[in-house]
């Protein structure tokens, strides 16, 4: 069982410019703005419509966002959703025969522990689930 | 400005078997089922996370819906948001340059109103206005 919906994840090419764009023509509040060394990843988190997006950029090619962008291009990548026992959940999922991405929950930024559904599962969706006691945004894209 | 997250769209292979697994696997709720003549649309709408999803299918691989799934596969398709005057808020966007799939309103089913936004504006991602006095869902999909 999921939790609430977290955040909806965009991935841009230009984070300013994408952050600009939301605030000017949407009226998205800016709420939080940051570089996540491990991943390399620049991250925006505005708030639109009662919903957490979550902005993610990566100057670098290679980096995981950089290689999602140069193969997939810009837009929606994945939905979160809190849970709130992430190991129970991966438990009753794999019980259940569905595949995940992660099969044993793995650390976010700041320690949140996070875990990825195979999109193959939920019709292409991405889906993450974020342990509900850890506060802090994750930088986690999938491999 | 937009208002409140209306719905997130994800396009489904087979509505069916996507209700069930959202139900089974995640506790989702099933709020609405309806086929949609105009555009020969299967829709499902589940709440799931507090948030509502419409899941669009199509068995006619013409339809709009059956040319996106043949084209791009299942997933992700737009995000919908409340506007609470349509007309207005195409004009403000249409003012600062924006631009639309939609420059004027049209009706989705049972008269609701909506519009489109060039996904050229919004970093890739497809953003539907819906006017808030219009009760029903829309089964709009851009062209």
């Amino acid at each position: 069982m999921l939790g609430k919906l977290s955040h909806i994840a965009i991935v841009v090419h230009d984070l300013e410019a994408a952050i600009g764009r939301f605030r000017q023509m949407f009226g998205a509040r800016l709420l939080e703005r940051d570089f996540l060394p491990e991943t390399r990843t620049d991250v925006a988190v505005v708030e639109l419509g009662g919903v957490h997006f979550e902005l993610l950029s990566s100057r670098e090619p290679d980096s995981k966002v950089g290689r999602i962008l140069r193969e997939k291009g810009e837009g929606l990548h994945h939905l979160s959703f809190d849970v709130p026992g992430i190991v129970a959940q991966i438990g009753q999922l794999q019980s259940a025969g569905v595949r995940l991405l992660d099969e044993k929950p793995r650390r976010g930024v700041h320690g949140r522990q996070i875990a990825f559904i195979d999109p193959r599962e939920t019709s292409g969706v991405l889906i993450e689930m974020v342990e509900e006691s850890s506060k802090q945004k994750s930088e986690s894209i999938p491999e």
